[in-house]
């Protein structure tokens, strides 16, 4: 698969629901509910469990390990440490959620100690957490993205070539590069940035894909856009943030095939070999 | 009470209400959101606390104590079995909910730790869970159930007796059993596995009505009969997992004594001596 | 400013939504996830973190900081404790929100431990916390209030005084001085109480609205005024609790400076130099 193509998918999103994957989450308290809901409405299986007594055994059962910084102390990061070498052992996708990289030293250093690892698949990430992770200068104070997708491709590419990962950049149009392909999802709704944990959804949704396709970088790409199309069935009947979370989650079960192969809004990049982005658009 | 008789749980209900009970909950850290907001929807009072520091205290002034293992980690583990003793020394209803027993050994390990107190007075799980505890063959992999609630009724007659707890099964049919009395309840929604947390509002609604009541498998009944008629309302108007979640609340706000005493759809099981199962059904 | 003004409050709530700032959050489990979208529907920025290795980093990219007991254990004490030294050198606001102050020693023990460090700017708390904390026997179990609004003014002038804060009471009708100055804020609804978490809302908004008034007695009275037209505005559509604790997060985002002129109910108390209240209602 070199080429990015709803059509697959539409079949993937269906496989999903066919053998709904468990997705092993070691996430923040934040959204741990959010992401239960979402990974449910989509038909996959959530579990979380953190402890370092269990958390070995519960990524021994899992399909795909998902390891978010959000609300990070260091217990969880041993425990995510130990989880990521058993899902490594086991050749299970792990997807990264640097939530907050940029923002304090331990989300930084806790990002580029699992990277280190070599048993990440995929880090879903905002533009500031790549720019920060990739050693450029970034606005980011908080958790929410303070620079622009945009400003951003160069270092997920260097991210991705760096650790050998698919940078999944999500922002008004996601970019998802695993250093050889990139491909733009222009998918999605502004709604979506005033709910929060769905950048955490993100991150959990690309776990249950990836654990059901051979190719992470389809996956990832694949997760953004059936979000980003959830989020904009979500915005049809609700205008305000709080109707609209729970939309998001009804959009992710009314999701289906046909809305993923007739409404995805992809932006086509071509990498060449010295890795200067030249934009192709199509749609 | 030998009978299982819907108008006694109607006047359960009003009593509920009438006299709100404080329930301390030391639940997963998934759910507490959604436990407590199930609480105040039924007109319960909920209280998270888990520190070993004031757990005690807590449960020194609560109706009913719920332990929950979801996300457990060893000091939980230490303040469940603190204000277990406390709740035991006062005469307080425990209600256990061993999520996840049978997939990790952490689980099911404290699940025996704590029924082996003596404490626990209702059992609440699902029918993987019990088939666990009870030392049964089961699929599981995560914290949905992987087998029948059929499958599990002799291993919840098996648990009852081991411990001399209420053993509380919820799936499509309720399954209700003392050892020495059974009652199945049909009520209930397939969209209820589609949300997180679900079992685990079963877990704490019963605690809530176990705290007016005398008998506790007349309340634990009562309770998975209650949410499951405020499923069924919910149903009405939300046919996805997102509204579900919510209309489940406002089923909950919305559950009234008239509503239990005309939708109940029970299952009477005679239990022989032996403990053979005759089912005999009866609306 | 020495009287409350709506206007000002009208202004102060287009400043957050301009500049929105961002709120450090050191707050329980059960609502975490509800505080984050209150804040982003309100239109301001929340970050919450906890670990003693990055809380201070953090509250010093931080606008306020709010500290709220519930759910509360050792480790969480020590890293208030660093975030509130942090943010007193910077001069941030700092918002306490002792839930279920009186109902254990360790929230007892450490709100005042807290206040002690003279950091903190407000205390937004129910009546039976503010009656506890200021050393006034109450009623209370768990951590909703169980003393009415009008027999803890005095609590609340006495704990003012004693720690140099503005307190911020709320129940049916909120209560807010700083000792020199009271205000009374009857806005809101009683579906408020049913939803888990509101009164930790107050508590966030507070400390938004603090980040960019020069007034912590203006500022917390108006975000109790925005918060309890927001609950007004929930309740015309949502007479139940689950779909109004939805319907509440979407009122913060539809509140605007007409609705918080035109429908402010406010009673203004005069207090004399000997503080003896003297109510003088008025629109």
């Amino acid at each position: 698969m070199n080429e990015f193509n709803p059509q697959d998918i539409a079949s993937l999103l269906d496989e999903v629901r066919r053998r709904p994957p468990l997705v092993h989450n070691i996430t923040n308290y934040v959204v741990m509910n959010y992401t239960a809901n979402a990974l449910l409405a989509l038909g996959a299986s959530p579990v979380m469990a953190h402890a370092i007594e269990e958390v070995e055994e519960m990524a021994g059962l899992a399909d795909a390990l998902v390891l978010n910084l959000g609300t990070l102390s260091p217990p969880w990061i041993e425990s995510m440490l130990a989880a990521a070498r058993v899902a490594a052992r086991r050749g299970l996708p792990v997807v990264l959620d640097p939530v907050g990289a940029g923002a304090t030293r331990l989300r930084t250093n806790t990002a580029h100690r699992l990277l280190e690892t070599r048993s990440i698949t995929v880090v879903r990430a905002n533009a500031s957490e790549v720019r920060a992770l990739a050693g450029q200068f970034t606005r980011v104070r908080g958790v929410d993205a303070a620079d622009p997708v945009e400003s951003a491709r160069d270092a997920a590419l260097k991210l991705s070539g760096q650790y050998q990962v698919v940078v999944a950049m999500t922002g008004p149009e996601d970019y998802i590069t695993d250093g050889r392909r990139a491909i733009g999802v222009a998918n999605g709704h502004p709604l979506m940035a005033r709910v929060s944990g769905t950048g955490c959804v993100a991150s959990a949704l690309t776990g249950a894909f990836c654990a059901r396709s051979p190719d992470a970088w389809t996956a990832a790409a694949g997760s953004l856009l059936v979000l980003g199309l959830a989020g904009e069935l979500a915005a049809q009947a609700n205008p305000r943030p709080g109707a609209y979370a729970v939309g998001l989650l009804d959009g992710l079960d009314e999701i289906n095939a046909d809305i993923v192969k007739t409404r995805a809004r992809l932006v086509r990049y071509a990498l060449h070999p010295d890795r200067d982005e030249h934009p192709n658009p199509a749609s």
